[in-house]
């Protein structure tokens, strides 16, 4: 493969202008006016170099995305929501290949190079979505690491349990829970068989909590205490944890500590009104911090436009970050803490890590969430996908 | 002028297509297939037809908006947001009438076609703020209206009370108060001033009001009261509003039928992560509800785009709107209840309206809110801007 040349540009954290030389999909060298003279040259001068974008939270085998605009259909609750789910998913042809190939084309062009996607898996659809999603992310230039998502719960869902298990056996990459006390009914017995499939599978764990109060907070508590005695520290991620931004400061921190002790990571997206994460305090104390979009253009909601750079907008504006350190944490969420949560490895701008970027025409990380201009280019194991 | 015939597009709100055929800056007729072989033919076939955009809260005279980006410097209360605007305005050359106009040539290109802004007054300042934006304004098709803002206090700023009188006596339309209670120290008689003021000077009267809770509520039954008493009604805005987010259900009850029969009208653009005021019961209630931005890329902040679709979709979004008719409710907030917190006469998609107009490419309201997405047309006063 010939290598290619990034001239020019300011990657993000260096604190100066850098060349990046490409080979074999990897970045091989960073630094000032490199000499390469076989390279293909892609001037981007005075632009910002990223990392390549980690979606950490999304429903792709939900999309409805790139087709005709459908009203939103569901009632207020999430039991109505649950509901008009079941309802409707086969009249929409719910999960297409074509609609989630279509969502990671446009997300692929915002730069994103990393996605986490929880796909529902229940006794009526099976792992139609599993494959439906393997299908659409062979064809992207994507990489796409599935959460086998009971998202019409495990115990109240006899069958689920199963074909959980057979997902992971099929080489999905994480099992993922759903509101262990308030949807499941039962968060011990919850909780002890997805992180027993996860001990088991070698698999990660995301578990979406939206419980509140000082019920979510204790679920967050029994959470970490199993990532702690399991050892599966850097493997187990909480998605939306609406709790956390209702507790006051002293609960906050000893879940904190919990947290980064354990391994436990949080995926938020600053989605409609819930309540956010506070960040920054979590991030002073030491936890994994990554952003998604949760639903796109879905019967769950018809909103999301699958750029990270945006979504980082929205975590950093009701985070009420205005410095630009403070709005630096949201890139670094739809980034590097993404990567964390996600377990990659080779991430990141240094020689040896995987060649995947994005450049944007901004002065630094926090006019990027802010604007979130048009990508430059965009680069996918050292392939300039978008230029 | 030539007349201009906009063929096949969706007028928001007729439910079927129509062409619009416009003349001397007026919208002359509306229906099926007209006929005016004279006309200037304009095809937007199968596209949301809106009336312009109305930008009803923001901040001109303060934008660094065009310029480099500014890393924001200000503490995290409001009192060191104010400091740090006096203290690094003139560093920065605030007001820049060349900022104003690049940032009103932007809401132009967004189909902005009225704004509501709001301008500094005090001692230091005077009017330079009023002429800055007099200078823009006239520079660029959006009409703007002023309001005289005492954004450093009236009551504890000896000198801005004369300054505010001095600018509707140049013309300006509307006179700003903040916060009578939390910033000025005696709500009574920094309500009475300003309500003198409107009533002597037939202006309209908006009012910034972040102070929470119950001592927001009642500043705004204070407000309610002066409005029925001077019937002032349809006269008077409350901007922000944060408290109506934070009262229970019956609060908020009694102070929406208080606003709707005195014609007190609220002007949001759920900024940031403060509370939202409950929109969907407000307009139910018949109160008339207005969008903003706020301060766009400024020493308060460096958020915004300028974009009123944009602005409407966070409006929905922290509304956690999701059918089509809720999310109706965060457009109109951005067009007809702009214009009715404004005073605008002749505005709107009927004949004899003035030809303000914006063109999406959109299935309808919903969907041009949630995509936000670029701007087919933008006519101001009957002229093509942007096509």
């Amino acid at each position: 493969m010939t290598a290619t040349l990034l001239r020019g540009g300011r990657p993000w954290g260096l604190g100066a202008p850098a060349d990046i030389l490409v080979e074999d999909g990897l970045i091989r060298r960073v630094g000032p006016a490199l000499d390469a003279p076989a390279a293909r040259l892609v001037d981007v001068s005075g632009r910002l170099v990223l990392p390549g974008l980690v979606e950490a939270h999304c429903h792709l085998d939900k999309t409805l995305y790139g087709g005709p605009w459908v009203p939103h259909s569901a009632g207020d609750s999430l039991a109505g929501r649950i509901g008009n789910d079941l309802a409707r998913r086969a009249e929409l042809g719910v999960p297409s290949v074509e609609r989630i190939e279509a969502l990671l084309r446009r997300m692929s062009a915002f730069g994103t190079t990393h996605v986490r996607t929880h796909t529902d898996i229940d006794p009526e659809a099976g792992l139609r979505g599993v494959e439906a999603v393997r299908e659409a992310a062979g064809r992207v230039p994507v990489t796409v690491q599935q959460v086998a998502f009971p998202q019409h719960g495990v115990l109240t869902n006899p069958g689920t349990a199963e074909l959980l298990e057979e997902a992971l056996k099929s080489g999905v990459e994480a099992v993922g829970g759903l509101d262990p006390a308030g949807v499941d009914r039962d968060p011990v017995r919850h909780l002890d068989l997805i992180f027993g499939l996860a001990e088991r599978y070698g698999a990660h764990l995301d578990i979406h909590l939206h419980d509140g109060g000082t019920l979510g907070a204790w679920e967050l508590e029994l959470i970490t205490e199993r990532t702690k005695a399991l050892g599966l520290g850097g493997r187990v991620t909480v998605s939306h944890a609406y709790a956390l931004g209702q507790l006051d400061d002293a609960r906050q921190d000893r879940l904190a500590e919990g947290f980064a002790a354990a391994g436990v990571a949080l995926a938020t997206g600053a989605v409609y009104d819930f309540p956010v994460p506070p960040v920054k305090k979590m991030r002073a104390a030491g936890v994994v911090i990554a952003c998604g979009h949760d639903g796109i253009r879905d019967l769950w909601g018809p909103y999301g436009s699958g750029d990270m750079l945006e979504r980082a907008m929205h975590l950093a504006y009701r985070s009420t970050f205005r410095t630009d350190a403070d709005i630096e944490l949201a890139l670094e969420a739809a980034t590097y803490g993404g990567a964390r949560a996600l377990g990659l490895t080779g991430y990141g701008l240094s020689a040896g890590d995987r060649a995947d970027l994005v450049v944007v025409p901004a002065a630094g990380a926090a006019e990027a969430v802010v604007t979130h201009p048009s990508r430059s280019l965009v680069m996918k194991d050292g392939s300039v996908l978008h230029n």
